[in-house]
Order: C-alpha cells, then structure tokens, then sequence
C-alpha cells in the first residue's frame, strides 16, 4: 500500500536530532535516514560518524534517495538545496519559512514541471496541522480570515510580560538566556518570522502568492511600560498577530502587529511558546487550533508527518491558486489603532480618518484612531520612533472608503 | 484535475438544508445535487419539488448518481441506505455517528470489498476536522490520548448551570426550548452520543472497532446542587468528558464521564454548544481544536469537506487498523472518582481501591477514591440510584495493578 522511503537529510541541529528521535519511536512509517549532510566536521553528534557527509551532491545526486529533508537554518543555502533536489526529480520536505515565502510561487511550478511534492507543515506553527487543514478542509469553504499566535519567542516574552510582571527588556534577555530567542532577535520580536508564516498560510487560505515585503510587519520591541499599563487596566494582553483577512469577494489583505485581546479572545491563554491559530469561515464558523509552535519534538513531528504524506504520494494541490477567480492582495484597508508617541508633531506623517480617544500625560500621550494600512506603511519615521508604538485595537478591518460590516454572516454575503 | 460529482441526498432537515446552503456558495466545487430523498410527503420545503422523491432506490440504483449523502436521524434506515448504496458501488458521506459506531468494522469491509469510499468527518465533532486529523496527520504518531467535549447539547446545559448558576431541570428545559435538546433527551445528556463518536474516533486514533455496547458512558442526569456547589467551591466546571487513553503499547480504555476540569484545563472555557478536542501524543505534545460541534451550516460544512474531498478519489486508509501491532480495548484501568451517595450501604457494591477524601453531611456524602472501571460498570444499581452522581476527577489513569505514570514523556517510553 505504502512504499519504503530513503531519506537525505540537510541539518541535524534541535528539529533534525527531533525527527531521529520521533523516526525511531513511529512504528508504522516505512521510512529510513540515508544520509545526513551537516556543515561542521568538528561537531560531536549524537549518532554514529558513518551517517554523515559534508558534500551536499551525496545526497541531492544521489539516485538512491526518494525524499531530501531540509531543516537547517540558512535561507538562501536552503533555496539551493530545496531547488536542486526538485530539479533532481527528488520529493522535499522542509521547515524553512523565510525560504518558502521568498520563493513559494517558483516553488509550486518547480513541482509542476518536474512532478515531485514538496510539503512544508513544519514551516508554520510548528505540530498544528494548519496548512494541511487549509489545503484539505477548508478548500471549498468560505475563508473570512486566518490569524493568531505563529511566533513562540514573541508570545514568551510577552507572557513573562504581562503574567509575570517583567519589563520587556528583562523578558528578552530571560528568553535569550533559555535558548528561546537569538542574540538578534528581530526575526521574531520583529515580526518577521510571523510574516513568513503568514505569507505560506495566505497561500493555502486564499490562493494569494504575496511577496513576503509587500506585508507589513511591526514588533514588539518599542512595547513600554506605558503600554503594559494600558493594556492591564483595560483587562487586555497585547499579543503579536498575524492576521489574512478576505474583505470581499476580490481583496485580501495580510499584516503582522501587536493586537489587544481581552479575557475572551481565544488568543488571551495562549502563553509562552505556544502557539494558537484562528481561522473564521462563514459556514464552519470560528475554528481554534492550539499546539506546540517551534521545539524539536513538534517540529520533527510535523516533519514525520510530511514524510508519512509522502509514503501515499500525497501532495498540496494549491487548488485556490488553480481556480479562476484570483483574489488581490491590498493594503488599502482601514484599520484601528492605538498609538503611543512623544510629540504632537511626530503624529503628522499620518493621516487619521477618525479619532475616537486621545489621552495627554506627562509622561505618557496615546491616540485611538483609525489609519489606512497603506499610510501607515509609508510612515516608516514614526515607526521607527523608539518612543512610538503602536497597537491594532482588533476592531473589524474594512476596505478604504467602504461601510463597516459587522458579522460573519454579513461578511460572508460579499465573499 | 476533479471529477463532476451528482449528489443523492437523504433527509432534508437542519443538516440537509444547511449542506444546501453551502453547496450553493461554494465556488471551487464541482458538485450538484441530484436528488433529494425525504419522507414526509406533506411538509413545505424551501426549494422546488422536483428535487424531491419519496423512493431511496431512485437514489440508490440511479446510475447517475456518483455520491449518495446519508443525513437522516434513523440510524437503522441510514444503515440501510449506506450499505445498498456501497453495495451498488457508490461513494457515500454519512453524519450518523450511532450507525457508524455500531457498524464500523463491517462498513470498513464493505468499502474495501466494492472499492469506494465512506467518509463521515460530520459524525464527529461538527465542524472540526478530527478524523481527519486523526487519519491523515497522527498517523505515525505516538497517540496518548484523544478526550474533549463532543456533545453540545449536555454542555449548554452544563454551561447554563455552571455560568448563569441554573439548576439541571431548569437548564434542560430551556435547552429543550431552544431545540437543543430534543423531549427524550437521554441520547445527549446521557452520553450515549458522545460515546458514539469516542468509539468512531477511537478507530481512526488506534485502529481498534469497539462495540459502544462495551464502553462505559455516565451522564449528567443525576446533578445536583449538591456537586455543583462541591464543583464551584474548588473552582473546578463539571464537563462530560468522552476519553480514549493509551495506557501502553497494548493496551487502550475509552469512557465517558462527566469530569472535573480546572481554569487550567482546555475544556473549561468551551461554552454552550461548542466542542473542544484535546489531543495528547508524545511528540506533538498537547493539541487543542475548537469549533462548532452543531448545527446545520458548521455540520453541512463538514459534509462538504469530505464531498470536496471525493472530487480527488480521498478515502480513509485505516492505516493503523492495517498496522501489524494491534491495540486491545480494555476496561481494566484504575480510575479516581468523586461520587455522591446517600447511604453507606449504596456503597457496597463497589470496592474501592483506596479513599482520598470522605465527608459527611446532613444532606450531602461524598467520597473520592480510586476504582477499577469494569467494577464501576458492573455497579448497576448505585449508578442508577438517583442520589448519586459520579464525577471523573480527572487524574492520571492506570491499568489494573500498574504504577502511577506521570508524564507525557514517561508515558511515551512505554507505548
């Protein structure tokens, strides 16, 4: 029923030494490692020297290998090896979500023209089976919107933040202290590891191949006191959310930002690394997913569970992407947002459509008010302001110029 | 890429209208609606008559039809329907959990025997997408445990009582009022629903087909202020819990019970008519999925996932029914329970391996100690007895005899 799998690997840091462990405990998957190719010749492995090799052709030329496992970090290495193996008329399966959404639309047509699957689950939110149930489930279901938690080092932080009472500051170094985040920590408290994941799911949720550039990403690394402050009295958590939203039956829009929830959010109790996706359709209604993010068992696990796919030919059909009426990505959206910052003249690069609260302090000045996406975007100044953060108040979004719609049933009549 | 597919559908309720529905608003879906079977020749419908007929076999021997949609109440009329229906070589998507849960086995036969294909993700869980998951993305998975809410009408009635302070009669009534709950509502209350979809669950999880004839399921009829007041005071909810554990590489219990849950437990926030599942495996770690458990639109949505999914020849593998390494179904496992009672006598029929706690009251006993479930089945008359109730307290379960194991991981060697 199922065929033998021999397996090449790329990397075998936290995920790759993960998915040894989880190969060797899984009894019904008819897979075995070929082959590892790793970098440092010096480093000591957990596993027996005659595994490994250092030159990449053992594997990607290799005509005995039927699936190359790509899980080292290098997103440009990556691209090499994902695009060599494809090419070689090898099935790929990887974890690396920069890559992916640099590079996801010369990706599919590679499977196409050279008939191989590449599956990528481990990318996004690490053992919550999201592409796949995008992919699978909700193909023919009319997808309101995808959003959550996707990046584990971020949503720690803030954990230790607002449960803990730490400073932002003394959350960062905790984490990096634990191995949870890098010496540069900008892909993720920066948003940009979420944007990637962002970009991969927009893809299986509306069809939409959107230049990882083109989405706009804003940190939590301004958050200040101040902010915590707010958010506490108000009975809020401030969460770093990606968020696809489908605004009609043509647009799409797709953002990262630090967004209040309250105590019935589903995204409130999602602590620590763990992450939570919602997705909202007009028929199934809202669905939660709730898991393990990052880690090398989950990962590994997600990884098995793309080589499991493998072993019965499975393959992503990219089906919304086939069909005809193509969805646009727009960031000509309204949205709401609360804005710390210094002084009345740093507010100027950005026009507010309407202003619904406004606070002056002595230390402390905020503004709610609604701003297009698009503007905001270009207010790359006040951004960039260490004294300037800013909040998505998570009212409903809406086109520019357009009225407000307020359910999912409503929304669901313009799909 | 898809085949075309004409639909022949039984029953036209809640469900039958709602899949209506959604058919209509899906796009990507080459699926029409053939032929709709109903029974009552005199009731209105809201489309025209010439989509209806009264005879099945205008369904089931049409040779037009590829795909026979199964969506009556009539467990044993939808045994019927479904089995003629493979027999004559036609795909067919059911959502009736008792008619599965009690025919798996033979219906998994039947699909192999005439080469088609039954699914049925609506039987179980609404909208969320678990057998799929179970199948498809757990396959080579180390499961520990499957457990959740899968029944929406007992757990509005619990949320009534537990949120709005109601009591159980009155709870009910308003449930039956809303049409939640039907006038007999023993089905739900009752757990004999919830047990239908832990036995089909259970087969896609571990590859076991037990007999629902053979799992113990304790509802929530007997609740009283009493336990509710003993829940409030610790801060626990009371939940009926349908649970699946493997307890080692052999061996597997299923129940359902009502449960005690913490604000720590995944379960204690899911409201009204929703459903939660709770997902355990060694290297994925804790999953949690929410959803719409009811109702017309998230179940027509759920009908349609798997009528989607036959446009590209899906079918469920029973990859682990398949596996080599069968799982035993077991009853033989030590459980902690709370249970309520009035004499010391009612105590008699049951042995408890140990007492952790025993109180005395003028009108309220209680006592929480540790049973073996297949004596706890065996003790008819006390489970019957109107002044008693009995609640899972939801600590780690054990076989028979076996140490205490305490975590994911420890539990994760032994599997």
């Amino acid at each position: 029923m199922t065929k033998n799998i021999k397996l090449g690997l790329f990397g075998f840091g936290v995920v790759g030494q993960g998915l040894y462990d989880v190969l060797n405990k899984a009894k019904g998957i008819n897979a075995d490692v070929y082959k590892i190719c790793v970098k440092d010749r010096n480093k000591r492995r957990t596993i027996p020297d005659f595994h490994f090799t250092f030159d990449p052709d053992d594997i990607i030329n290799n005509p005995e290998i039927d699936v190359v496992v790509e899980i080292i970090n290098d997103a440009d290495e990556a691209y090499k090896i994902v695009t060599a193996s494809l090419k070689n008329g090898k099935h790929v399966v990887t974890a690396n979500k920069k890559m992916l959404a640099e590079h996801l639309e010369e990706l599919v047509q590679l499977q196409q023209q050279y008939n191989v699957s590449l599956l990528y689950e481990a990318s996004s939110c690490g053992a919550i089976p999201i592409i796949r149930n995008l992919e699978e489930y909700y193909d023919n279901e009319l997808l309101y919107s995808v959003s959550g938690i996707f990046n584990g080092t971020s949503n720690y932080i803030l954990t230790k933040i607002f449960n803990e009472n730490l400073t932002y500051d003394v959350a960062l170094k905790q984490a990096q202290d634990l191995g949870f985040a890098e010496t540069d920590p900008t892909s993720d408290v920066g948003g940009f590891d979420p944007k990637y994941k962002l970009v991969i799911i927009a893809a299986h949720a509306y069809g939409l191949f959107v230049n990882p550039k083109d989405v706009f990403n804003y940190g939590i690394q301004h958050l200040s006191k101040h902010d915590i402050r707010f958010a506490m009295e108000k009975g809020y958590r401030i969460k770093l959310v990606p968020t696809a939203v489908k605004l009609n039956h043509k647009k799409v829009t797709l953002f990262v930002m630090p967004q209040f929830v309250d105590k019935e959010h589903y995204l409130y109790d999602v602590d620590n690394e763990n992450n939570g996706v919602v997705v909202e359709a007009a028929f199934a209604d809202k669905q939660f997913f709730y898991g393990k993010g990052a880690g090398g068992h989950p990962t590994g696990s997600a990884v098995l569970s793309d080589i499991s796919a493998l072993t019965y030919n499975y393959r992503y059909e990219y089906k919304k992407f086939l069909q005809q009426d193509k969805l646009q990505y727009t960031t000509d959206i309204e949205i709401e947002i609360y804005i710390r910052y210094e002084n009345e003249s740093d507010l100027k690069s950005l026009k507010f459509l309407n202003i619904s609260e406004k606070y002056f302090g002595k230390d402390f000045k905020y503004l709610i008010g609604t701003v297009v996406l698009s503007d905001l975007i270009k207010a790359k100044e006040l951004l960039q302001n260490k004294n300037t953060f800013i909040v998505d108040t998570g009212k409903d979004l809406r086109l520019k110029g357009e009225t407000v719609q307020k359910s999912v049933e409503e929304v669901a009549e313009t799909l």
